[in-house]
């Protein structure tokens, strides 16, 4: 294992888009450029479609504004917020590529602790094309890194491990807070550097943040859906973490892993906590029913695509649920109306 | 949070005994010195008991040897391995104290990233005082760490935590493999300070190393047992995985949490890899089947304390693994015997 890592890490670069949600920052990309040049961006624009985004020479793009996303889906756009970066998901949907890396404007390159600028997207891709551990715990993290291996107790069956679907990034300087922890702990930034990948374990959620995210869409991307956020919705900042409950419930149905770790960015700015603890207060709440249903959630047997796994999921959204408030009973068809576009774009799973 | 573990980390002399199998080595205790010497030391001699053990001067010691373990235990040290460091549970049954740090005479002070030589027992202490999260996984590690918190979607339901039972601590240097891992990678060495502690989710079981290791055993010494080993017995080099199955089936029943990762100990060197693989062989498959049937254990209700849910356990490894080989019913007998012995030293539970 260890040897098989060391080798060049390809760079994906017909196999892989990046998917931006609006970029108001126009030092955003420059940082990037040596890193993000060689391959295609798939901008989605999350306000006013009159604005226009400007993207630096020498960039191959595509730019997606609320018109478009209109024109390609039809009645069938319902399903993609507006107003909101959740709207990020119709960059998944529309790419033709197997891997998807999603990032925020406010995300530069962090550096590691020897100073290096750190190469966000090959370690994700490093993530993506070795396998996880989702059954039992390695306590020397990714045991396909190298320099490290399965310790003393592993079974050797389990060592094969299960393909990985999703590469989730963290974060140095500003943290993923909430409204209220940043409330309570302005100055608090992140500067630990913890230099590991690790296995989510099957049947443990976790918090996705999708500033820095990659996953593989053949596997996964059906179940990337950010829900409804923003305009007309009563919840914000929610779009990822809903994502990232559905998906870990298909993984470990699918027998999918979900990895956590490296690579960091530097994520550059708070966003406001005041704004943004009007946009959380309703999750806040409602993610003490919504987790616990997620936990407790069982995809039967004949579920064997994402796409019926996660018909199924909305299904148990509107049951249990939409008694918590009648907002998941129209994400429960949103999410049913996004299977559908995307089977019209991609075509159903077989 | 944060703010709270700024606070000097208490030394818990009174409250903690630092258990150790066989010191073959005279540096070693010369070695921990300034960390060790405020503590008392439970020494179990695993060999020869006419040998005699120097214990440099200065440090406060018990030594309990063969001769010593009969005496105490009369027909009841049966559940005692014999000629191997798994004898080193006997320490834990006869302190007194509420935390038991346990460490191999091959582990020595290792340095952290600045060059500066790491206090482990303070880690571990550090791990042990503060709360656990196995319902929910922290992206951002473990939340009660200075500089850390919980991050955006971890339910607020949650963030006071589990308490924490163990404290599982790594090893740079010589890794700990398994026999055929350390034939086939004789020259890998573990370098990656991965500067974080984390939960081992409920419901995830990991490969338990002795090593370098902490508990509390108010909360879960019953369960610490590191079963039959070395002379008379079939297998060896999986005492402290055996504990480390039955005690995390347990944590998770009893709503304990078991953390791992800091700190790191230096190991200064491989124990024979023939001689391991002749220990490990039988442990090696298994495994195979033990692993799935902690995985699937469950314990009824009733089972409140650490003691009624190790004699249940017992039972299940007869059931489920004595058809395996007939060295789990005897396996299985010992666990009792060792229950009945704890509470013969300690009182039962209530």
């Amino acid at each position: 294992m260890a040897e098989a890592s060391v080798k060049p890490v390809p760079l994906l670069k017909d196999e892989l888009d990046i998917v931006i949600p609006t970029i108001r920052n126009l030092d955003f990309l420059e940082m990037w450029r040596p890193f993000f040049q060689p391959y295609h961006l798939i901008i989605v624009q999350d306000g006013d479609p009159s604005k226009t985004i400007k993207v630096p020479e020498g960039f191959d793009y595509e730019l997606f504004n609320r018109n478009d996303i209109n024109r390609i889906l039809g009645p069938k756009a319902s399903c993609i917020s507006f107003k909101d970066s959740a709207c990020r998901c119709f960059g998944y949907m529309v790419s033709k590529k197997k891997y998807i890396f999603t990032i925020d404007d406010d995300c530069f390159v962090a550096k590691d602790p020897s100073g290096k600028d750190i190469n966000a997207l090959e370690q994700h891709i490093k993530n993506l094309l070795s396998p996880s551990t989702p059954y039992f715990f390695n306590t020397l993290y990714d045991p396909y890194r190298e320099g490290t291996d399965f310790v003393r107790g592993y079974p050797f069956s389990l060592r094969e491990g299960a393909p990985t679907a999703v590469s989730h990034g963290l974060w140095l300087n500003i943290p993923d807070y909430d409204a209220p922890t940043q409330l309570v702990r302005p100055h608090e930034r992140n500067t630990r550097y913890v230099d590991a990948v690790l296995t989510i374990p099957k049947g443990t959620l976790f918090p996705m943040c999708g500033m820095n995210l990659a996953f593989n869409r053949e596997l996964i991307g059906p179940a990337m859906y950010f829900g409804l956020m923003g305009d007309g919705h009563p919840t914000g900042r929610y779009d990822d973490m809903w994502a990232g409950w559905c998906m870990k419930v298909i993984c470990d149905h699918l027998g999918l892993g979900v990895k956590t770790g490296l690579p960091y960015i530097w994520h550059s700015k708070a966003s406001n906590p005041f704004v943004n603890l009007k946009k959380e207060y309703k999750g806040i709440f409602w993610q003490e029913e919504i987790i616990p249903s997620f936990q407790s959630a069982s995809l039967p047997k004949e579920c064997s695509s994402v796409q019926n796994c996660y018909l199924e999921l909305s299904k148990q959204v509107k049951d249990k649920l939409g008694k918590v408030d009648p907002y998941f009973n129209k994400l429960a068809d949103a999410m049913v109306t996004w299977i559908e576009a995307w089977d019209e774009l991609n075509g159903a799973a077989k």
